[in-house]
Parts: structure tokens; C-alpha cells; sequence
């Protein structure tokens, strides 16, 4: 046995990634405990009304980011844009960003290539914030604007409760810098709703990807970063190569691939295009594709339980913790080692 | 035999896909034949002086929105941002884009989810710019400028000609607004070089994806929206889902799926982007992963060959001809019919 498999074998039945996974909802609370810290930027960026935004971040903490962006078009009615970091690391193309918001979203705060973006960005004349995990990082450091996630420390490769605490940071910082009457209901139920996802039974999902090597995670408005989050645990812990699109995407081309070989993960939240998405799904059933969906009744499709709606951004974080959970069993059910994908180190440098 | 089937086969020998591919160059001649459209747009846009750039397209026209998006943030130092459409189509979340560019791509001009955000955009103040290959189309009455991309008709389901025009539209385009001392050169040879490519042997592509069912796409900086068309195109045609990633964000997760069975087609070219690339690319063959790379020596990888290099973003595109036809021989090979991808239609109209 591996000095590294040996590691993992002094915990046995529980490896980090299910463990930490079920300490998102207290990481969750960490990172809500401190609600002044939120609304101090909100304030502040209310008085900057920013032209446009600027979303910067790498794998997981990318993810996050779509999400981020797409509160933004929705409750702001403002264009983000993410960040192709090399314009800063690589090539160092100069950049106008006067009176931007510019986000930065890291768990470690270290990779380079962000915080060459976060100095380009700032000397620009940019608003920089950073959501990162260590306050204490050269990333934080080199932002103007702090919001600490509070995950606590996180062990395993795959992040989960870092990634369930910087979904929760983007949540409260939308609600703190526009509120709506359902803010403070949607964020003190939130980590209980955590806790409880994990009581879920998706255990339909691990028998239905026993046996596969390719899956689409489909979802449309603000599941779409949760969607590419999926397909990328998918490919990280389970070796199982995720392709995430929306819904309206996978028709232009992807859809080629559909067939019973194929299985689909679809998350889906209770908005304006819940309708649209269970029309689509219908069609992938009915060319033999396993359809596995969550939150949406889709015909010849498997339910994937999630709790009872509240708000539809919100709800989409209880269904990660449900899908983590999975997806690590997956892993285990499929002779991986959750705790160790291959190639892989906790902290990703990369320029 | 069917119908679909009979169609194809009354052309035995050259499929639409390659034969379309081969006009590549005719395409982007007459894209280019009246520059004065070019320039017309160009000094608009000098005049306009927007504070940021929307992109807007689905499927392979969203590739050439990401080469755009790149472009401007090398040429122009502004931010461009993807649109998700069905903030229009779908959500009809207010935007405020008051003296933005918002930039459609589509060859058709006929899909209801960007006509719907080409008219709120509109209404919300942007400069809105179509580049089209159907002057005719709802999508070029609806916006305030309009590009003929010129392709001409395109029969094969799998787009090719047109996005290389629209790709040489993009190259025009931002060559129009902010001219460098290389656009006459560059956009002259194009049509020539785009021909030549077509004589380079990627034969080496087509043994190395006769058996597998994944397959990385990889590139940085103007490469990404490339080797997203590439992903694209062997999902639609060779039934290999297509992952693409940049360097970069390989590190982050999707990495552990490297190895012996999962090849790893790398697009490089000639910038500061080079070096890290082809540092990167020689340890996934470190790892036992077959990696075909063109426009980069890389120790252990099979090198696909390029025209001699001109100018990095140009050189794109004669690089995405060769891939063209190197993808419909994967098909045949693999026992498909290039012009029938399963499950697709040449117009797809999505909201």
C-alpha cells in the first residue's frame, strides 16, 4: 500500500470529501455570522454603481463565479463579464476597468495568475473584492474589498464545503448590495436546509453511473455554474468526463451524443425556465437517454428528491450538498478513492 | 436505405462537410471583399468609444463570440462579456447597457433566443452589431449594424465554412476599429493561407481517434473559442465527447481524467502563451497522455503541421481548416456519415 492510500485508509467508511461536505452547513453559518461585513459592501457598492462587473476565479471558485454573475443580471440588471486570467499573467494586456467591480473568488487566495489579475485590475482603478478562505493570502491582501467564506479548513482535493461557503458568500452579497423582502428568510433558513439535504436519497444516481465514462449535467439560468461544478467532480473524484451545458446549448451540437450510453444529470429550480427545461428533458428520454433530474418531473426521467422550494438561487445549494454526497459514493461504488483523484494537489498554482 | 441516408450517398466520396471545408477560403474572400463595410463599422465604433462589449451567439457561432471577446481585450484593453440569452428570452431581466457594443453571431439569423436579446438590447441603449451570414434574416433586421459574413449557402449540418468566415469577420472587424501595422497583410493572405491549410497532412488526428470516446481540446488566449469549435465538432461528428479547457483550468480537476485512453489535442500558437503551453502539454505525456499539438514542439507529442506563422490570431484559423477536415475523416473512419450527426438539424432555433 501507498504512503498516500495509507493516509486515507486510517479513516475508514469516511473520507474527507463526505465528512467536509457534511460541514457545509456550518460553513455556511460561519460565513453568514457576520452580516455587518456584507452590508458594509453592499453599501458601498451601491454608492459605486458600477458600469459592469468583472468575475475572476479558477476551477470550483470559477463556478461560484457563473453563479455570481448571473445574480447579477438578475437582481442588478448588470453585465459581468468572467475574467480570462492570462490577459493579465501571460500577456499583460492593459485593460480599462475605471469604476469596474472587479470579484475575485479563490478558497486558498495563492495562485498566481489571480493575483496578477487583482494588481492589473486595482492599478486600472477597479473596485477589487476578494470571497476568498484565508484572509490571511497574498489575494486578500491585494484587494481593496475582503469577504471572508469561513469554510474552516478543508482537507480533501475536491473542494465541497469551500465551494458551498463561496456560493453562500455570492448569495449574501447580492442580497446585501440590492435586498429583497425575501433576504433575511432565504439566509437564516439556509443552513439548516444544508443539513438537511444530506438526508436526501440520491442514491439513483450512483447505481446510474456504475458503469458509464461520459455524462451531461444540463441546467439553465443561475444552475448553470452549479452544473459545470457537477461535471467537474464528476471528472475529478468519479473519472467520469462531465460535459455541462445549458439545456439550449447541448441542442446546438452536443445533442448529437444523447443516447442510452449517455446518462443526464439536470438541476433544476422552481423559475420561468423550469418549464422549458422538463420540455427539453422529455425529448432526451425519448431517444433512450437515462435522464436523472432534480427538481422538475421530467417523463421517463428518475427524481432526484430535493426539499421544499424557497427561493430558486437559494435552492440550488442544498442540491449540491445532496449531489456531493452522491458523487462521492459514486466514486467509492466505482473503486476510486474520493480523497485522491489522480494528478491532482489541494492548492492549484497556475499563471 | 432512408431518405437522409440516400441524400448523402447520391455525393459518393466527398461529404458536404469537407467539400464546404475546401471553400473555406473562397468564404473568407468574400467576406472580406468590401472593407469599406469593415471600416464603416470601425470608425462607429472608434466614435462610440463603448465602455464594454457584449457578445451574443449559441452553438459554433458562440466559438468566434469567444475569439471576439479575446481580440478586444488584446486590442481594445475593454471587457467583453458573454450573454447567457435567456436572461432575454426566457427571464426578461431588465439590463442596463446603455453605449455598449452588443455583438450577435449567427449564420442563420433566425433564433428566437437572440432575436429576443438583440431587441432588449436595443431598447436598453447598446450599439447593437449582427454578423451574419443571411442579410436577410429577422436577426440583421433587428440590429442597428449588420456584417455580411458572406459565406454563401451551407448545406453540411456541422458548420464549417461559415464559422471560418465568421471568424475572418471577427479578425476584420477588430482590425477595422483599432488598425495595427499588420491588418493589410494579415487579412490580404488569409484567403491563401486558409487554401494551403487544406493541404497539410492531420492524418496523424485520425489514427489516434479511431477508438477512443473522449478527447481534451487545449489552447490559450485567442485558441480558446478554436479549440471549443474543435470540442464541439467532435462531439457532433465523431460521437468523442469533446472537453474543452484551457491549460490553466486542465489543472483544476479536469486533469485526473489524463491518461493513456483520453487524448489531448493542443492548438498553440506563436505568443507569450506558447512556452507555458508547451511546458504544460509535455506532462500530460509524462503521464502516458497521447497528445497531438500543432504550432508547438512538444517532448513526446505527435506534431500536426502549421503554415508558417504570420500573426497568432490569424494563424487560427487556416489551423481550424486543417482540423475541418481532419474531424469528417474521423467520422468516416468511425463508421458515421459527417453531413447526418444524430439527433440535429442545420437551424437550430432555441429560447
Amino acid at each position: 500500500m501507498s504512503g498516500v492510500a495509507g493516509e486515507a485508509a486510517i479513516r475508514p467508511g469516511v473520507s474527507f470529501m463526505r465528512a467536509e461536505t457534511l460541514e457545509s452547513a456550518d460553513a455556511a453559518r460561519r460565513c453568514l455570522a457576520r452580516p455587518v461585513d456584507f452590508e458594509r459592501v453592499g453599501a458601498r457598492l451601491r454608492a459605486l454603481d458600477p458600469p459592469f462587473v468583472v468575475t475572476c476565479a479558477r476551477g470550483s471558485s470559477s463556478h461560484a463565479g457563473t453563479f455570481l454573475r448571473v445574480l447579477i443580471a438578475q437582481r442588478l440588471g448588470l453585465t459581468a463579464a468572467a475574467a480570462m486570467p492570462s490577459v493579465a499573467s501571460i500577456y499583460r494586456w492593459p485593460q480599462r476597468l475605471r469604476g469596474a467591480l472587479y470579484v475575485t473568488i479563490s478558497q486558498s487566495g495563492r495562485s498566481p495568475d489571480l493575483i496578477a489579475c487583482v494588481e492589473q485590475a486595482r492599478a486600472a482603478g477597479a473596485l477589487t473584492l476578494a470571497l476568498v478562505n484565508d484572509t490571511a493570502s497574498p489575494l486578500a491582501s491585494a484587494c481593496e474589498l475582503v469577504l471572508d467564506i469561513a469554510a474552516g479548513p478543508e482537507q480533501s482535493v475536491a473542494a465541497t464545503k469551500t465551494v458551498v461557503a463561496s456560493l453562500t458568500a455570492v448569495l449574501a452579497l447580492v442580497d446585501a448590495w440590492r435586498p429583497v423582502p425575501s433576504t433575511h428568510a432565504v439566509l437564516a433558513a439556509l443552513p439548516e436546509r444544508l443539513a438537511a439535504a444530506a438526508s436526501l436519497d440520491w442514491s439513483a444516481l450512483i447505481s446510474a453511473l456504475a458503469c458509464v465514462d461520459r455524462i451531461f449535467t444540463v441546467g439553465r439560468g443561475p444552475a448553470l455554474g452549479i452544473v459545470n461544478e457537477a461535471a467537474l467532480k464528476l471528472s475529478e473524484v468519479c473519472g467520469i468526463a462531465g460535459l455541462a451545458f445549458s439545456a439550449a446549448e447541448l441542442v446546438h451540437g452536443p445533442m448529437a451524443l444523447v443516447g442510452p450510453r449517455f446518462p443526464v444529470l439536470a438541476l433544476l429550480q422552481d423559475d420561468a425556465s423550469r418549464p422549458h427545461s422538463v420540455a427539453f428533458l422529455s425529448t432526451l428520454t425519448a431517444r433512450g437517454a437515462p435522464v436523472l433530474a432534480a427538481g422538475g418531473r421530467v417523463a421517463g426521467a428518475v427524481a432526484l428528491p430535493i426539499l421544499p422550494p424557497m427561493r430558486a438561487d437559494a435552492d440550488l445549494l442544498p442540491m449540491l450538498v445532496s449531489f456531493y454526497l452522491a458523487a462521492e459514493a459514486v466514486a467509492r461504488a466505482r473503486g476510486m478513492n474520493p480523497d485522491h483523484p489522480p494528478s491532482l494537489h489541494k492548492i492549484t498554482q497556475t499563471i
